[in-house]
């Protein structure tokens, strides 16, 4: 029996899944500032190489397997691998492998990675209908708008409750790209968002497992296929996303509709994006900011009696783990997150080896870490103080780590991350024409070259 | 920066999804009296009959067409279709059709439609695997458990708050089912549960467009390709249905685990399924009932002076809409209902259909027709009494309508229900011989005939 009891519903939201077609189907193509174009560029180059980089993940090869039962037509590149399958299995393994390592990108304000379900749809289905570079940089700055506006009307008590809010926004986002690659008016965009908006993929229960990397690759996924049925004339609602029964409000005690109103076409949440210089998560990333700045300034591992950090309690909380015994250990220890920066001057995803997790000097180093809770230092901040056996002393504060909006990578930073990622799947040379070809996209006759470089030749 | 808030989570449920897991792994084969085996064998039925249907309707044309663009391999049949698509493909699309005139199984503790994903994913499933009648049987029934005890575990809040609950539990059915036929283990069916329940597909605000239709069928999709992701190693939380941030909790407020753990493998949800013998909305049941009976005591709608009913207030909420126009306004009549009930003694798909909803006869009956609310009456029953033109009168009263538990729909019925619906697209003689095949799937050594029988032949 039908029941109509629903708690606060608020039966007056704006017509935001209207409003959000019709922004996607009609808003200029690089209609927008030339910084917000470029930062589009960042985003894609940097998706790409975290998917290159984790192809052959164990991961990418059991969704592939699975994939491979259907037969599916070889319509689509699978970056860094030989097998192509048709454009809906290519977005669900490409959004599988860019975040396998979790090292995309983060729209820091709800914690959305945004390039994951949105870039891997565009990449699968502009491979098929030979579009421009500059339809898939204005569908990507869009549909990357239209998940992280989604976003911020629902965080933080969206995910709070338990979502993973990168495939609960993205199906949206990646449905709003496909439909502007396509072509698709304001009314049919409406359908597509309205069959996305059935389809959040994700819970946080899933971290540490490999369905976390499958949550942007289901919605890239759900989006792509959402977006061609509605141009076939598939139907949903036009209030999917604001109704009371709609998509915002069941997922979400909070909606706050003018996040998504509000500077529609004028604000571009892409501008917010920022991208990982470190393989693992955000809250050590000041710690090794400031050990690879000691090593910078010529401290070396054996001159170290003690290394002192203060710290907000979140970042012991979250990355306590003092002794790591292997490289998924290691990356909830900001113990070892600084050992790598004063010893390497980095920590991509090499630097979280099982052998080099258990590196003598590496143990050696940690051991003479002591972290202090103090909270009184912000959760993006470090204090750190390295006590040297000569018995001097030198301290530095972190308030912004490199990667941050204030501390943003530098184009060169994403290439050579880019390189550290793919030239072990590529090669060097085909990875840095792969970088030119994503610098110069927005310029791209097609993507036809890019996608070439793309893919690992047998 | 990840944040661990959530509010009354609960951090001690029993391990659900491991449970379950081994309950469909290792439940013996006809594990259960013959009375759930028939029951499953009419399942089957009724649902193959609804998606032979409505396979020729615009919300399957509309998602084939999309799922043409992936040049799909012709690895399964489509039900009532003389095409053939991949195995995921066609759970998705024999899903929606199962779904399109609302006419499927239900299960009225939780109002979940359980065949459509469970049955869908199966049958294209079984095609290609070559199982048997009685591994298919098996799978129905363990699959329809699976989704319906998670239904009985989060209902009715999960549905309050806004979730179409046939397709939002309907995922771990068909992966537990899909499981079942692929013989995994119990650890590898817990990571398919797992990898399905982050995939919840349906919000009630789709209702009414061909979204609605789409959750079984997304469903169906998402647990097969969950299957077969965990069969190649993908993994998930193996507490993904229970831990706080799994998926019962962020789904509903209600969480009732001995729904799930409760007489499992002793009662079987499948026990509780009903069949729908009339094309609309289950609260018109009973007033269609009511006058189909008048009809079969000689009264005729030229007769008729008045016609009086007495229903519960949530009957003209749902479903008072007086003066249809069309056969989905119709859909929303009690008065249209009634109409066909004493004209046709029936109200199938062709008595919605829009002439028929503008027949003279059938508007001058609906315009005799007097409802008046009381809510002594249980939702379930009807009070009718028809004044004729001579000055007499007759009163009936129905407590449960035909279709029922109570008074559930003989198996000629559903085969003449069947024939009704499939006639049209494969011709009575194909049809009878698929109801045939139907009743003896669980001695077939293959279900290859029962598809071919499925399949138009072009």
């Amino acid at each position: 029996m039908a029941r109509n009891t629903q708690v606060n519903a608020d039966h007056n939201a704006p017509p935001i899944t209207q409003t959000l077609a019709r922004f996607v189907a009609t808003h200029p193509s690089r209609g927008w500032s030339d910084a917000v174009d470029h930062e589009a560029h960042r985003t894609f180059l940097n998706w790409l190489g975290c998917a290159v980089g984790a192809a052959h993940h164990e991961a990418a090869e059991a969704a592939l397997a699975a994939v491979q039962v259907l037969e599916p037509a070889p319509q689509a590149t699978l970056a860094g691998r030989t097998e192509r399958v048709d454009i809906a299995s290519a977005a669900l393994i490409n959004g599988i492998s860019s975040h396998t390592f979790d090292f995309d990108d983060t729209h820091l304000k709800t914690i959305i990675h945004p390039a994951g379900p949105v870039a891997s749809a565009l990449m699968a289905l502009a491979e098929k209908t030979g579009a421009s570079g500059r339809q898939v940089i204005d569908a990507l700055v869009l549909g990357i708008d239209v998940a992280c506006r989604v976003g911020n009307c629902i965080y933080p008590d969206h995910y709070d409750r338990g979502w993973h809010i990168t495939g609960t926004t993205g199906m949206l986002g990646s449905a709003a790209a496909c439909s502007r690659l396509l072509g698709l008016d304001t009314e049919k965009t409406a359908m597509a968002l309205g069959i996305a908006a059935s389809q959040p993929v994700g819970l946080r229960e899933q971290f540490g497992t490999m369905t976390k990397p499958f949550h942007p690759g289901g919605a890239a996924r759900a989006g792509l296929m959402a977006a061609l049925m509605a141009q076939q004339g598939f139907t949903a609602s036009p209030r999917a996303i604001e109704a009371p029964r709609g998509f915002a409000q069941v997922v979400s005690p909070k909606c706050d509709w003018n996040e998504i109103n509000g500077e529609l076409g004028e604000r571009f949440e892409i501008s917010f994006n920022t991208y990982k210089p470190f393989a693992c998560g955000i809250v050590i990333h000041p710690s090794i900011d400031a050990c690879a700045q000691l090593r910078e300034r010529g401290v070396k591992a054996e001159d170290i009696e003690r290394l002192e950090l203060r710290v907000h309690s979140l970042v012991l909380e979250l990355t306590g783990k003092k002794e790591p015994v292997d490289g998924l250990q290691a990356k909830f220890s900001v113990y070892h997150g600084c050992a790598a920066g004063l010893i390497f001057g980095r920590a991509g995803e090499p630097e979280y080896a099982d052998d080099i997790v258990n590196r003598p000097d590496m143990v050696a180093l940690r051991r003479k870490i002591v972290a202090t809770v103090d909270d009184r230092i912000d959760e993006a901040a470090v204090e750190v103080t390295a006590v040297l056996t000569n018995g001097t002393s030198i301290a530095l504060r972190v308030d912004h780590a490199i990667g941050s909006l204030e501390r943003p990578m530098t184009d060169a930073m994403l290439a050579r991350k880019f390189h550290d990622q793919a030239d072990p799947v590529l090669g060097a040379a085909q990875v840095e024409a792969l970088i030119q070809a994503c610098w110069g996209l927005g310029q791209a006759g097609s993507v036809q070259a890019l996608v070439e470089l793309a893919r690992l030749r047998s």
